[in-house]
């Protein structure tokens, strides 16, 4: 990937009004943990004078929140050099709003970081600033050349580590954070693991291996997964590589998954659900169903791989509710149901041990 | 898509030795039928002084095979204003020995349409050679900018047509042509048709509406295929629409075709088949099988879609072998299974009319 910071750098991550919502996600990873960058201010208007961890999920974690650069830095703080948009905007481009404050970073020389389709460096005005102030424009989702991108070839079978999926029933719904903790408790627990990021947050989190699924050429997608997971087996020789899935497989506005199945060999899958709802992220008004967890196993079954373990999301749901779909479901399936922020994944590493390593 | 030529133009078409193989795809294509481009003459030296066709499929179609550019010229012979490259070459790159060709065109002032993935108006010598020679490159599958494209909105489910996707269980299994064969069936038998195509032979064949699968990034695919969908339906109001599929559902080098199902809203299939292979295209040093017929309906029901014929293509296979596999096939499956290339598809459009129309 381009223009890697030293890592991890100082940031200031800006986020619009939406810190509190899903949208932010790409803030959200950042305060839950980077290796590439430090957030030192989140940028709110609407929430400023609070905590942004607090915001996000009830957990403060010593990051302000303030409602401008100019008043940051107004109080001598430290100027951090990148100024990272951490938000993932519907349609993916940039609404007007934003701008006022890109041209202030922009002016102030700082380097800003977008993961937006929307390139930022195509843009005149926002590209003129970048000039003018000294600063740098960073779009993680442009695409490469097909000169640097690599088809398929099958070495994805000469691996010497097992790949396991963390795949979900629809986009948006904790595939990433619960990757990351199976990541985590499974080296906690000694098994060499590493995990391989597919999207834009992953990349500013500073994961080594990986790509930008969705702003690949389609026809690179399954030799870029392969090469990524070869990349990391070849360098780092682990046990497990754990792969961020993305998006769903049966989501209309576009199915994603087969290939970290097929292209990536991935025989074993977590599979995140959000059983609070009931429709796909933003498909409310056209009311497509998400499958049960029972019909995305079946699906995941007939390309010949196997759920392992489910992993369940509690949104809109009250603690209640989730525990009776809890316990409900996990009486129906043979594998074991989680919640992976109430009960954490340690019973999943058992899991991958036995059913995956053994 | 850019640059149309007036329709139909006068092209030779190049296939540098590989004109009876597969990978001569986008000649066969054109050879069989193309609003777009009319070949007056194949250029390939391996087969100089036959007849395309014949070299083809032993049905020749009046095109001759000439070995260069100047010796068809040196007959007196017409000179198209286009140079096809009719072959997708393996891992989508231009040999070298295809240059001399192409520069010799660009000499000329034609202009050099190719399908690679490899863009040959990024390519200095060749960019170099069009502006000496007046000649210009024109790349199908050069990316569309991202402003230029769309994401799905699910405006697919106000459409009045019904929509089929024609799937394959393999890349190159004749999906295309059998998606051809059904069009002009259905609007010859009365039932108004329209087709949409998916790769760059099909945009060659000058299918009005369509996009390039391959070329697109991947967040866009369903947006991009919806969209060309969309735009059919509403320029035309056919009954049906058939929308030809890419790769296959189950190869890993590039899994596709649930975009069809879900993005495309396609719940009725046909689904392409060739039983003489026993691995995926290129794929046979890895030997990463095939599935077979049902699997591939249980996968297809598992997304919620329906398969409504299966068709086969005959290739590595004798007649007899290719009948015996037909009636068992056909004896274990309650839908029809029939060979385009020797049956026609005739029987099929019934199928359509009853199972998909009323």
């Amino acid at each position: 990937m381009m223009d890697l910071p030293p890592i991890p750098a100082a940031a200031a991550v800006f986020t619009n009004g939406l810190l509190d919502r899903d949208f932010a996600k790409t803030c959200h990873g950042l305060l839950r943990g980077s290796a590439r960058f430090r957030p030192l201010v989140v940028l709110d208007r609407k929430f400023a004078g609070r905590d942004a961890g607090e915001v996000m999920d009830g957990r403060p974690r010593g990051v302000p929140v303030y409602a401008t650069l100019e008043e940051w830095l107004g109080e001598g703080n430290p100027n951090p050099s990148y100024f990272v948009v951490g938000v993932a905007f519907s349609g993916g481009r940039l609404p007007a709003s934003c701008r006022p404050d890109i041209l202030d970073a922009l002016a102030r020389g700082m380097t800003v970081v977008c993961g937006l389709h929307q390139l930022l460096g195509d843009d005149p005005e926002l590209a003129a600033a970048a000039r003018a102030g000294g600063g740098r424009l960073v779009d993680i989702r442009r695409p490469k050349p097909v000169a640097h991108l690599r088809f398929w070839t099958g070495s994805i079978y000469g691996i010497g580590a097992q790949v396991v999926g963390v795949l979900g029933t629809d986009c948006a719904v904790g595939k990433r954070t619960t990757c990351r903790f199976l990541w985590e408790a499974c080296n906690q627990a000694g098994i060499r693991a590493e995990m391989i990021y597919t999207g834009q947050t992953g990349w500013m989190q500073g994961y080594p291996f990986g790509f930008i699924f969705d702003a690949t050429l389609n026809d690179f997608v399954g030799g870029e997964l392969e090469g990524a997971i070869v990349a990391c087996d070849q360098a780092t020789s682990p046990e497990l590589i754990l792969v961020e899935g993305q998006g769903a497989l049966r989501n209309p506005s576009g199915p994603c998954g087969s290939e970290i199945m097929l292209s990536g060999n991935a025989r074993h899958i977590v599979l995140q659900h959000a059983p609070g709802r009931s429709t796909f992220v933003d498909q409310e008004a056209l009311g497509t169903r998400l499958p049960t967890v029972e019909q995305e196993m079946a699906l995941i079954a007939a390309y010949g791989s196997r759920v392992v373990a489910v992993t369940l999301n509690g949104e809109g749901m009250d603690s209640s509710q989730l525990d009776a779909y809890h316990n409900d479901l996990q009486s129906r399936l043979d594998v074991p149901v989680v919640q992976p922020l109430r009960d954490g994944v340690a019973r999943l590493v058992d899991v991958l041990r036995t059913e995956v390593l053994s």
